[in-house]
């Protein structure tokens, strides 16, 4: 089958042909990808970024958030069939250790990140396990909800956690309204009825932000005017940038006791200890999501709440694609749809 | 009366003759001072680092932990009587702002901060309110009791909010036995399970710890243990320090979804977003506590579950005190007693 | 000036001229009412079904859900000033007890309860305290959230405890789309994306739900299909009846794990331990809210996202409001307005 | 091997010779087992009250506590290996429905019960799941913790949801200090700083609660003056009984906003709806606990901080532990060991 794997750090990734993957164990799942969804981590992945963390095994084959239908399924798994549609969570989970015991299993102590640190879903087939597949209707279409499955995910986690921080009432602010931040964006409006004030240097991103939902926006040069929208600061500032100044941005936006949600990276928090304390302030690291957000998030979806703004590619022109997500012409998400299944 | 007045800063504070305190308004409580105790924090408004935050107008009298007892109320207080032992919440608060309401009245829009923005309690008298007063059993002696107004109400505040990300088997690790940390000690022996780790430059210090209940204790210069000792990490770190490395030494010291609670402050934090990401981190600053902290803190006290180290001095020795405290030879926790009343 | 007073009980009440109230405390505040909510409580109050429990000096005035315009202040209020538009949380609280340290006001030690144990706002002049006032933009009118006061309050609160429970893909039901239930459905279209079934006898009552943004609808006499239609039952049954059998459909309307919300009154919950803990449910009471639940709602309701349907009487037509309300011919919520502010 | 099976209700079970358990599927796990706590929900079965709950096929083996040491374990299994010492989570799980997922294991939609409603522990060999056992130090024996898998993880788990109820100054109030009470005082005190009254009819009981940390004792003759000894009621009532008017004692011991635990059963709830709301009560149910549960309550065992009062018999002699403990003359907690291993 076609794949997309990574032969160096700093090169383009090629279209390579490999065996299909097999059932191995009692809980496998092979799916048969209809969608793979492409992300600014795909391009830290090719810079050698994630190497440190993760460390795997070149060449290996792209690709974290995927969707298809399931092929064939190992001999102890009770929880899907051939022929249903799903949505693969990122991680491949224990269902053993404490942290996927207490529901907390993106930090499973055994898990694998495909995409990441074993062959991802940037192909025509996938092997994954009974604990990733969120079954889903029929009706839904890998293509439009495949990257949900983690930068989705990531977006809603955050402000997952942050609803009880955000009564009527209050103020969230989103610093960057892209791939992550107009899921987030949507996320808050279904979630809460926080007053929300976007941030983003492009008036294209924010009129989608408007579109979306978002009470205010502002331009990134244009930022000293949050503290006035807000009331005096956000209880809470998502920062899906994470580098190029939107940490102090963002801890400069909160009120007393807010909280900055940390999701995007490349950057570093700096703050100085008095002012962490005067102010009362929390700094808030927030990676993917659990099982059960990528359901509730799922959830959403269907009902309509959350929809993802997309352009699809050919599987075989995924480097073309990272190329526009790199130049800034991709917009919307980008999703690679294997030739067979279009 | 006397009183210990701070004139110019980086110059010693001196003991003044002024005028007593005198109801003025219908909350007015007027406190006879039975002890007040001596802070770091002292040390820094003389030093004029709290003056761009509290800018009082000088001269104006130290003290922000304060107890004695009630001589005279106006005419709308209900809750306490003259003769009432009180201690006194360190700020006094409106009880009307929105952060009073929600029970968050240590972040009330309209306080007074006395000893850091208005007269305090190294006096004879000092006025206060009827919202900052906790009455206190007869029995108990200001002079014991007076440092936890505000060293104490910090430590237990921060263990407080961490107490539901410590359950059994879960590990806590306290940087800095000194004033703060060993009633945070104790008030983590009180009200959780956590095993418990205390890390101090000082063997005396860790002695303390030992005797208060610390599970493990490590020298600063053995930090590199705590990962063993604590199976991989806390998931939650209290540093009472909060400068001179303690920074990055509490934050590698978390395990994933642990959270470094900041408490001392005279350094900075400065943490790589994708590390804050990848391992889903939190950094929480916490500032003293709320009215219903200290009558928790008091019960716990009357109870015999928190005990405080004290040095007691005759407020006309403040200065010799402070100087104590700086050369690092006031041992436990300094308090200030005005004559009259030993 | 003109009020509405309770005689005797059994009886109905008279328009008598009484004394207009004046400022006698320093906390005190005289609102010159703008409207007064009439509430299935008033009637309640009639047949002294609350003398036992609130225990008032007959004669005094009816009235518990109360907004108009300050007239004058006592000497130590400074959150409101006379001209300011106000509505009146139905407790009149003390600011010291714990329950009101701790933001738990409703549950106050020492409040008054207006209209249930001292004089209410049936009436042209009434007197409250700084701590029951939330100031309102001077656009807002009286007579359109006054109700909101105690009915709204209440079913908001409700709506906001159960918050955490109600995650997308989780089923609400809400028995009795009345008075409370009409403000209970909005409010948990604000807060949470669960899946909404409203329940009544009354299809008119019904259609509201639809068009306020219920999900589903079941008229009363066809309450089993309430298991199909959430999927097995509900996360958070909310009952604002309480009384003639809604309780045990509530509680079997009910998912493992789930929680019946008490809400309206006037019967009993019957259940037997066994079926409490084999299916892990919990029964939850619920009396009006917090300010910080009023301050929220009128949020809400500033925004649009809380709208009240109301029904206006002239104040000297309140004995003719109420029996309408008794036989049923009052639609929406019963407004008093006196004659002079209309 | 032998094994006490239930034949026919209301008649005593028998011990028969039974076939071996073997591997049937990839994540069975065969444990030889060390030891079965007898309970009085063994008598409830025998009664036939689970019969309508569980719907077992007869003949069954009885033992739903159980602990012992790991035989022989399927394909998939890889957090335990043959010869480890374990204790058994009451419930197999499945570890992919919604609530394993979201770590509510314990209403596992896929779940079996053995010693309910498939063959339990009191027998020489048990089949379980990978999923259902807790590996502990060798130096544990199982005759020491087996009936904490239920009784005492009950227990814990009651105590462990009331913890946020319980700060400092609180009041707890026990009902029951047998074989699940004792292990909730133990728990009150390893978790919170609660002030503990116990309540019991049997005064030996009461003198085992004082000697593991109970404040105050109450037999249960002299209930009236829980209101005194709690100052007004009791932030949480645990009902380890159930039955016999200690669920109206319980409701009656709460002070306003207070929550009554229902634990044990037989009895019924009954209380006015105007009395819930007006309180503003709740009556919280608990059923067994989750697999993370009874992970810290191995912990606090481990640390001493929970132990177990047994009275050990051997297997073969289960009907006359079960006579025993129906005629109060059984001690502490029944315990079976198979006589091969003792």
């Amino acid at each position: 089958m076609k794949a997309v794997r990574v032969h160096q750090y700093h090169q383009d990734p090629r279209i390579d042909d490999v065996d299909e993957p097999v059932v191995t164990g009692p809980w496998d799942v092979i799916v048969e990808i209809g969608a793979a969804g492409l992300c600014r981590t795909d391009l830290h992945v090719i810079e050698g970024q994630w190497d440190p963390i993760q460390h795997p095994s070149l060449p290996y084959i792209l690709g974290h958030e995927n969707a298809g239908w399931v092929r064939e399924v190992g001999s102890a798994v009770s929880n899907v069939a051939p022929g249903d549609t799903v949505i693969m969570h990122p991680l491949v989970t224990c269902g053993l250790c404490l942290p996927c015991r207490a529901g907390q299993d993106s930090h499973c102590e055994n898990s694998t990140f495909p995409g990441l640190n074993v062959d991802g879903g940037m192909s025509e087939f996938m092997r994954t396990n009974a604990r990733s597949v969120v079954k889903l209707d029929a009706s839904l279409h890998p293509a439009d909800i495949a990257a949900l499955a983690d930068a989705g995910l990531t977006a809603y986690h955050a402000v997952r956690k942050a609803v009880p921080l955000l009564p009527p009432g209050s103020h969230a602010v989103v610093i960057g309204s892209g791939g992550l931040g107009h899921i987030g964006v949507q996320s808050l409006k279904a979630l809460t009825a926080a007053e929300i004030t976007v941030v983003d240097h492009s008036d294209a991103a924010l009129e989608l932000a408007t579109s979306l939902g978002a009470d205010h926006t502002v331009n990134s040069s244009d930022a000293g005017k949050l503290l006035d929208i807000t009331g005096g600061g956000a209880q809470v500032v998502f920062d899906f940038v994470g580098e190029h100044g939107t940490e102090s941005l963002g801890i400069t936006a909160l009120r007393n006791r807010g909280s900055y949600f940390s999701i995007g990276y490349g950057g570093a928090v700096n703050v100085d200890t008095i002012e962490i304390i005067s102010r009362e302030i929390s700094v808030v690291g927030n990676l993917v999501g659990t099982y059960t957000d990528l359901v509730e998030l799922m959830t959403l979806t269907s009902q309509g709440k959350v929809t993802l703004h997309t352009q699809v590619y050919d599987l075989e022109d995924a480097v073309q694609a990272m190329h526009d997500l790199d130049n800034g012409t991709l917009l919307g998400r980008g999703i690679l749809v294997p030739h067979r299944t279009t």
